[in-house]
Protein backbone atom coordinates (compact mmCIF):
# COMPACT_ATOMS: atom_id res chain seq x y z
CA UNK A 1 0.00 0.00 0.00
CA UNK A 2 1.20 3.34 -0.88
CA UNK A 3 1.52 5.57 2.48
CA UNK A 4 -1.95 5.93 4.63
CA UNK A 5 -5.19 4.67 3.14
CA UNK A 6 -8.10 6.92 2.87
CA UNK A 7 -9.47 6.25 6.31
CA UNK A 8 -6.32 7.95 7.98
CA UNK A 9 -5.76 10.76 5.64
CA UNK A 10 -7.60 14.08 6.41
CA UNK A 11 -8.59 14.24 2.58
CA UNK A 12 -12.19 15.88 1.81
CA UNK A 13 -14.01 12.64 2.29
CA UNK A 14 -16.64 13.99 -0.41
CA UNK A 15 -12.95 14.14 -2.43
CA UNK A 16 -12.20 10.51 -0.94
CA UNK A 17 -15.20 8.81 -2.02
CA UNK A 18 -14.40 9.93 -6.03
CA UNK A 19 -11.24 8.89 -6.37
CA UNK A 20 -10.74 5.37 -7.57
CA UNK A 21 -7.15 4.17 -6.59
CA UNK A 22 -5.20 1.32 -8.02
CA UNK A 23 -3.95 -1.87 -5.95
CA UNK A 24 -1.17 -0.01 -4.21
CA UNK A 25 -4.26 2.70 -3.09
CA UNK A 26 -2.49 5.11 -5.50
CA UNK A 27 -3.65 7.42 -8.18
CA UNK A 28 -1.71 8.63 -11.30
CA UNK A 29 -1.37 12.46 -11.35
CA UNK A 30 -0.43 14.85 -14.40
CA UNK A 31 1.43 17.92 -14.16
CA UNK A 32 1.02 20.75 -16.63
CA UNK A 33 2.51 23.81 -16.63
CA UNK A 34 0.02 26.33 -15.98
CA UNK A 35 0.66 28.82 -18.11
CA UNK A 36 2.66 27.12 -21.19
CA UNK A 37 0.51 23.83 -21.57
CA UNK A 38 3.46 21.51 -21.15
CA UNK A 39 3.00 18.23 -19.34
CA UNK A 40 5.59 18.06 -17.09
CA UNK A 41 6.06 14.67 -15.60
CA UNK A 42 3.41 12.35 -13.71
CA UNK A 43 3.29 11.40 -10.15
CA UNK A 44 1.14 9.06 -8.24
CA UNK A 45 -0.48 10.35 -5.14
CA UNK A 46 -2.20 8.54 -1.90
CA UNK A 47 -5.28 10.46 -0.65
CA UNK A 48 -2.92 11.69 2.15
CA UNK A 49 -0.53 13.33 -0.64
CA UNK A 50 -3.63 14.72 -2.47
CA UNK A 51 -4.61 16.50 0.77
CA UNK A 52 -1.52 18.02 0.98
CA UNK A 53 -1.40 19.07 -2.32
CA UNK A 54 -4.27 21.24 -1.95
CA UNK A 55 -3.47 22.50 0.81
CA UNK A 56 -0.13 23.24 1.04
CA UNK A 57 0.02 25.02 -2.15
CA UNK A 58 3.19 22.19 -3.45
CA UNK A 59 2.87 19.53 -5.56
CA UNK A 60 3.05 16.08 -3.33
CA UNK A 61 3.54 12.68 -4.46
CA UNK A 62 3.75 9.62 -3.35
CA UNK A 63 7.39 7.86 -4.20
CA UNK A 64 7.02 4.41 -5.50
CA UNK A 65 10.67 3.47 -5.20
CA UNK A 66 11.38 5.29 -1.93
CA UNK A 67 7.94 4.17 -0.27
CA UNK A 68 7.29 8.10 1.09
CA UNK A 69 6.04 11.40 0.42
CA UNK A 70 7.60 13.37 -1.97
CA UNK A 71 7.05 17.48 -1.60
CA UNK A 72 8.36 18.29 -5.51
CA UNK A 73 11.69 20.36 -5.30
CA UNK A 74 12.38 19.33 -1.61
CA UNK A 75 15.62 17.93 -2.62
CA UNK A 76 16.22 19.72 -6.00
CA UNK A 77 14.80 22.81 -4.97
CA UNK A 78 12.18 22.37 -8.16
CA UNK A 79 9.28 23.48 -6.70
CA UNK A 80 5.84 22.83 -7.92
CA UNK A 81 3.58 25.32 -6.76
CA UNK A 82 0.21 24.07 -7.68
CA UNK A 83 -2.41 26.48 -9.21
CA UNK A 84 -5.55 24.03 -9.74
CA UNK A 85 -5.97 20.63 -9.24
CA UNK A 86 -8.83 18.61 -11.01
CA UNK A 87 -10.04 14.69 -11.13
CA UNK A 88 -10.88 13.42 -13.95
CA UNK A 89 -14.04 11.70 -14.85
CA UNK A 90 -13.59 8.44 -13.50
CA UNK A 91 -12.15 9.97 -10.55
CA UNK A 92 -8.85 7.53 -11.18
CA UNK A 93 -6.57 10.52 -12.15
CA UNK A 94 -5.49 13.71 -11.35
CA UNK A 95 -4.84 17.39 -13.22
CA UNK A 96 -2.42 19.66 -11.14
CA UNK A 97 -1.80 22.49 -13.09
CA UNK A 98 1.29 24.10 -11.36
CA UNK A 99 4.41 26.45 -12.22
CA UNK A 100 7.39 24.49 -12.07
CA UNK A 101 10.44 26.41 -10.66
CA UNK A 102 13.06 25.26 -12.85
CA UNK A 103 13.59 21.55 -14.89
CA UNK A 104 10.60 18.94 -14.01
CA UNK A 105 12.91 16.25 -14.65
CA UNK A 106 15.60 14.65 -12.99
CA UNK A 107 18.33 14.26 -16.04
CA UNK A 108 17.61 18.59 -15.76
CA UNK A 109 15.38 18.67 -18.83
CA UNK A 110 12.45 20.77 -18.77
CA UNK A 111 10.02 18.38 -18.63
CA UNK A 112 10.06 14.59 -18.53
CA UNK A 113 9.01 13.87 -22.21
CA UNK A 114 11.92 15.80 -24.04
CA UNK A 115 14.19 12.94 -24.34
CA UNK A 116 12.74 9.94 -26.22
CA UNK A 117 10.59 10.69 -29.18
CA UNK A 118 9.21 7.64 -30.14
CA UNK A 119 6.76 9.58 -33.16
CA UNK A 120 7.18 13.60 -34.47
CA UNK A 121 4.52 14.18 -37.37
CA UNK A 122 6.32 16.27 -39.87
CA UNK B 1 -2.28 -8.89 -17.89
CA UNK B 2 -3.84 -6.33 -20.77
CA UNK B 3 -3.92 -7.45 -23.85
CA UNK B 4 -0.28 -9.14 -25.30
CA UNK B 5 2.71 -9.43 -23.84
CA UNK B 6 5.68 -7.68 -24.92
CA UNK B 7 7.09 -10.76 -26.57
CA UNK B 8 3.89 -11.14 -28.96
CA UNK B 9 3.28 -7.98 -29.88
CA UNK B 10 5.59 -6.22 -33.03
CA UNK B 11 6.45 -2.95 -31.35
CA UNK B 12 10.04 -2.31 -31.94
CA UNK B 13 12.22 -4.66 -29.78
CA UNK B 14 14.24 -1.36 -29.02
CA UNK B 15 11.45 0.90 -27.73
CA UNK B 16 9.88 -2.36 -26.10
CA UNK B 17 13.50 -2.53 -24.34
CA UNK B 18 12.53 0.82 -22.65
CA UNK B 19 8.88 0.38 -21.28
CA UNK B 20 8.38 -0.11 -17.94
CA UNK B 21 5.12 -1.85 -17.61
CA UNK B 22 2.64 -2.59 -14.13
CA UNK B 23 1.58 -5.52 -13.29
CA UNK B 24 -0.67 -5.94 -15.97
CA UNK B 25 1.82 -5.41 -18.67
CA UNK B 26 0.28 -1.57 -18.68
CA UNK B 27 1.94 1.91 -19.20
CA UNK B 28 -0.53 4.95 -18.73
CA UNK B 29 -0.72 7.36 -21.52
CA UNK B 30 -1.40 10.74 -21.49
CA UNK B 31 -3.43 12.40 -24.87
CA UNK B 32 -2.70 16.00 -24.88
CA UNK B 33 -4.80 18.57 -27.78
CA UNK B 34 -1.43 18.97 -29.64
CA UNK B 35 -1.92 22.75 -30.62
CA UNK B 36 -3.78 24.02 -27.23
CA UNK B 37 -2.05 21.65 -24.99
CA UNK B 38 -4.98 21.28 -23.42
CA UNK B 39 -4.56 17.69 -20.93
CA UNK B 40 -7.69 15.17 -22.68
CA UNK B 41 -7.52 12.18 -20.75
CA UNK B 42 -5.17 9.26 -19.28
CA UNK B 43 -5.57 6.19 -21.12
CA UNK B 44 -3.51 2.90 -20.79
CA UNK B 45 -1.06 1.26 -23.27
CA UNK B 46 0.63 -2.05 -23.15
CA UNK B 47 2.37 -3.23 -26.14
CA UNK B 48 0.57 -3.85 -29.13
CA UNK B 49 -1.67 -0.46 -28.14
CA UNK B 50 1.14 1.12 -28.33
CA UNK B 51 3.01 -0.36 -31.37
CA UNK B 52 -0.33 0.63 -33.12
CA UNK B 53 -0.60 3.72 -31.76
CA UNK B 54 2.53 4.56 -33.28
CA UNK B 55 2.25 3.30 -36.92
CA UNK B 56 -1.80 3.39 -37.64
CA UNK B 57 -1.95 7.32 -36.74
CA UNK B 58 -5.24 6.43 -34.88
CA UNK B 59 -4.83 6.58 -30.73
CA UNK B 60 -5.27 3.16 -29.64
CA UNK B 61 -5.46 2.09 -25.64
CA UNK B 62 -6.37 -1.41 -23.98
CA UNK B 63 -9.60 -0.96 -21.88
CA UNK B 64 -9.27 -2.63 -18.71
CA UNK B 65 -12.61 -2.49 -18.39
CA UNK B 66 -13.52 -4.26 -21.50
CA UNK B 67 -10.08 -6.05 -21.58
CA UNK B 68 -9.70 -5.52 -25.23
CA UNK B 69 -8.19 -2.88 -27.32
CA UNK B 70 -10.00 0.51 -27.98
CA UNK B 71 -9.26 2.91 -31.17
CA UNK B 72 -10.13 6.16 -29.23
CA UNK B 73 -12.94 7.34 -31.76
CA UNK B 74 -14.44 4.11 -33.56
CA UNK B 75 -17.71 3.92 -31.61
CA UNK B 76 -17.98 7.74 -30.42
CA UNK B 77 -16.46 9.18 -33.89
CA UNK B 78 -14.25 11.16 -31.38
CA UNK B 79 -10.88 10.19 -33.32
CA UNK B 80 -7.65 11.44 -32.01
CA UNK B 81 -5.44 11.35 -34.80
CA UNK B 82 -1.68 11.24 -33.75
CA UNK B 83 1.03 13.63 -33.99
CA UNK B 84 3.81 12.77 -31.95
CA UNK B 85 4.37 10.23 -29.16
CA UNK B 86 7.16 10.37 -26.52
CA UNK B 87 8.29 8.24 -23.30
CA UNK B 88 9.65 9.52 -20.29
CA UNK B 89 12.90 9.73 -18.61
CA UNK B 90 12.01 6.40 -16.58
CA UNK B 91 9.67 5.17 -19.59
CA UNK B 92 7.08 4.19 -17.40
CA UNK B 93 4.51 6.96 -19.09
CA UNK B 94 3.93 7.94 -22.47
CA UNK B 95 2.86 11.19 -23.72
CA UNK B 96 0.64 11.29 -26.97
CA UNK B 97 -0.04 14.18 -28.83
CA UNK B 98 -3.29 14.58 -31.03
CA UNK B 99 -5.91 16.24 -32.91
CA UNK B 100 -9.16 15.40 -30.87
CA UNK B 101 -12.29 15.32 -33.22
CA UNK B 102 -15.08 16.87 -30.76
CA UNK B 103 -15.03 15.95 -27.25
CA UNK B 104 -12.44 13.49 -25.38
CA UNK B 105 -14.37 13.18 -22.59
CA UNK B 106 -17.10 10.24 -22.92
CA UNK B 107 -19.45 12.75 -20.69
CA UNK B 108 -19.61 15.01 -23.75
CA UNK B 109 -16.88 17.82 -22.10
CA UNK B 110 -13.85 18.43 -23.80
CA UNK B 111 -11.85 16.97 -22.11
CA UNK B 112 -11.74 14.81 -18.99
CA UNK B 113 -10.54 17.10 -16.06
CA UNK B 114 -13.38 19.74 -17.06
CA UNK B 115 -16.15 18.52 -14.66
CA UNK B 116 -14.32 17.93 -11.38
CA UNK B 117 -12.02 21.01 -10.23
CA UNK B 118 -11.03 20.57 -6.71
CA UNK B 119 -9.06 23.68 -6.58
CA UNK B 120 -8.37 26.90 -8.79
CA UNK B 121 -6.72 29.65 -7.66
CA UNK B 122 -7.61 32.95 -7.74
Amino acid sequence: MGGMTGNSSALDPAVAARLKRNADGLVPAVAQQYDTGEVLMLGWMDDEALHRTLTTGRCTYWSRSRQEYWVKGDTSGHVQHVKSVALDCDGDTILVKVDQEGPACHTGTRTCFDADVLLSAP
